[in-house]
């Protein structure tokens, strides 16, 4: 059981007006498992999705990119299975993916367009479509507004818990509800979004604006974690806006509503991408890593993700050592050319550790040991050469992390 | 005990003419082991040194490419200590690395110049230079030609086994001798160098090539090998030519006796450096990555050190786990922008696994499974995009690896 998450609070799963979801058994890798998922949207809603960069990306992942441009406003249902990726599948992978998407179309009386498909998993192996397809009655026969935990607990594949938050702002005088589901533990260093993700919204959002409210969404929550870096083939966000609410169209993120709507989506976001990183297969340890004073934010996210990256680190913080000269070495590395060492402090949360690139006179390995030992810690650099600053979180790298990958498809 | 190196061979370190080393206990870090090792050189040596490219390099590094400038031919001794890697310990750290150079130096009568100092071990903690400087003259009365087995000890920390390794060829009818041994198993990603790599031969090399053969034989072994991608900030490659043999200088690498000596001496360089992979920390499988096809030398390296560094790809190698679609999403993610992933083929050893980026019709998991199980194996990648092609060695991830770096201060 993870120490770092929590099960979702149901009190905060608020169904969302025009969104229904449903759940079933359909046998993708394992028997006797809730592996496939149905979300139906009402005719109106705003979609946008972010995905994967991973140059392998899954067949489902160029579908939906595809979908998205030739369905316009007109999507209206997701498919997603677990259990298997359908990514390094090739042309038959594609037709698969298809073949289920036109599936669901043609009990809905939709065009195959309006389907966006995605699926997570094992990768390289067939995507088993018969089975899917033949699952999609039961899931249809479950749909309903109040579903969200039974789908948070259907896309889980190597999490140990199911990851769901919401949030809910009033707006111009309407009450606006916003539900995420996520899951992730494992291939976690999403490059412009997350394993899988959905979060959805009843608040009435301009479809111009959709796409840039997914991505800053994007940039600020699950780009902003990783497990191993190991960007997946099939990271996927979708955000939905069910514009059932009863308030005018946010038509700018600068406004004042589209400042809160923002705001309160990504606090839903960060939550969901943050419980990725509590259930990171393994981790024992939430880890904020700050990087301050650099010259730009790109710069301070590359010392962040070297130090976040670095197994040497992971394992240290696994066994609770402040053997904290390992991020020092990563900081070095990271690949700022011109980086002056004297320049560099680190803090572990309160405690100096390193001023002028050397270790603080006043640093006792007894207050770095007292930090390690916590489950949250805040590692933060002073690069001292300008004013930019980014963060990630991270955790751990346990012997559990070792076992999980060696025994996952067995 | 590692599975994958031997003991050097006692028989193939051979003695080099004007190169004398010893060894001493001086209680750096703990009591009872040899953790001292000087080498003098006769006057008229060719010496020359490849480093870290971490930015947080340490002292002794800092102090090295500054005496190789200012001392030039006139480099007479190496001061090398394991225990503490006096990185991340400032100006502080910096005034102790040169008290023990003035102390070997004032013991031979030399300039502090003269002397090349390194140092392995911890980071962020003091160095004990008194204890260094106090150990000296045992080192320096221990101090003869066929030394290097002991030496291969000395510069041992969390190795398990020595590294060395040598070979002998004939130049201009002359007899050639080169030997050379390495330390490192753990934060090994050198960038231009490694963690700690000397080789030396009694051949003659003009010193106007030495810097530039340096560079070549790093290029070609140490900075071809990964056990965790952290890149350290102590690693040092030092080539010492003492032009003690008979046959007329080798005045240019091109000439036929340039090319045979570069070769005798990078088939040793790449003996050390896959030494470290193979005694890297945990490590049970010994792996080549071999990328072909690719556009550039650089881009087929990126790809190989992507799927080297990925904890996913490691943990299933230490699971002779052919879950080989972790091998493509970490192509996938490598950094080739435009890359086309149909264009991709696989092969685990002589087994063709994936062509057209996707699953081989013929391919068979026992055959994956077959591979997977053998102590060497060699991964080899089509980008089918030109003819560059560039390979790296690289070892599995396994339970040892955490709990070797979990407790290594203890």
């Amino acid at each position: 059981m993870p120490v770092l998450l929590s099960a979702p609070n149901p009190d905060h799963m608020y169904p969302i007006a025009g969104v229904r979801l449903g759940v079933a058994e359909a046998g993708i890798r394992k028997a006797k498992r809730k592996d496939l998922t149905v979300v139906l949207l009402e005719p109106g809603a705003s979609v946008a999705g972010v995905f994967t960069q991973n140059r392998f990306c899954a067949a489902p992942v160029q579908i939906c990119r595809e979908h998205l441009v030739s369905a316009g406003a007109g999507v209206r249902a997701l498919l997603i299975n677990t259990g298997n990726a359908n990514a390094g599948t090739g042309a038959d992978g594609r037709a698969r993916a298809l073949s289920t998407c036109a599936a669901l179309a043609g009990k809905l009386g939709l065009a195959r367009e309006q389907i966006l498909p995605f699926s997570t998993g094992v990768i390289m192996e067939p995507l088993p479509n018969d089975r899917i397809e033949a699952g999609l009655d039961a899931a249809l026969a479950d749909a309903r507004e109040d579903n969200w935990l039974r789908v948070s607990e259907a896309i889980m594949t190597t999490d140990t818990l199911p990851k769901a938050f919401g949030a809910q702002l009033d707006i111009g005088g309407s009450r606006v509800s916003i539900t995420g589901v996520s899951k992730g533990a494992g291939m976690i260093r999403p490059n412009m979004a997350t394993m899988l993700g959905f979060i959805a919204t009843d608040a009435c959002v301009s479809p111009t604006i959709m796409q840039q409210l997914a991505l800053e969404l994007a940039e600020a929550s699950f780009n902003r974690v990783t497990v191993d870096g190991d960007t997946s083939t099939n990271d996927s966000l979708v955000v939905i806006a069910s514009n059932r609410a009863s308030h005018a169209p946010v038509d700018s993120l600068a406004s004042a509503e589209g400042q809160a709507l923002k705001a309160a989506m990504l606090g839903v976001a960060q939550q969901l991408a943050q419980a990725i990183v509590r259930d990171g297969e393994g981790a024992t340890k939430f880890i904020t890593v700050a990087v301050e004073g650099g010259k730009t934010t790109a710069e301070c996210r590359l010392v962040a993700y070297a130090i976040a990256h670095s197994p040497l680190v992971k394992t240290a913080f696994f066994a609770s050592d402040p053997n904290l000269g390992r991020i020092l070495a990563a900081v070095g590395y990271a690949g700022i050319a011109d980086l002056d060492q004297s320049c560099i402090d680190l803090y572990l949360d309160d405690v100096h550790v390193a001023v002028q690139g050397g270790r603080h006179p006043a640093y006792r390995e007894e207050d770095g040991q007292r930090v390690m030992k916590q489950a949250e810690i805040t590692v933060r650099v002073l690069l001292g050469r300008g004013d930019a600053a980014d963060r990630v979180w991270t955790c751990d790298l346990s012997h559990d992390y070792v076992t999980i990958n060696a025994d996952y498809r067995s």
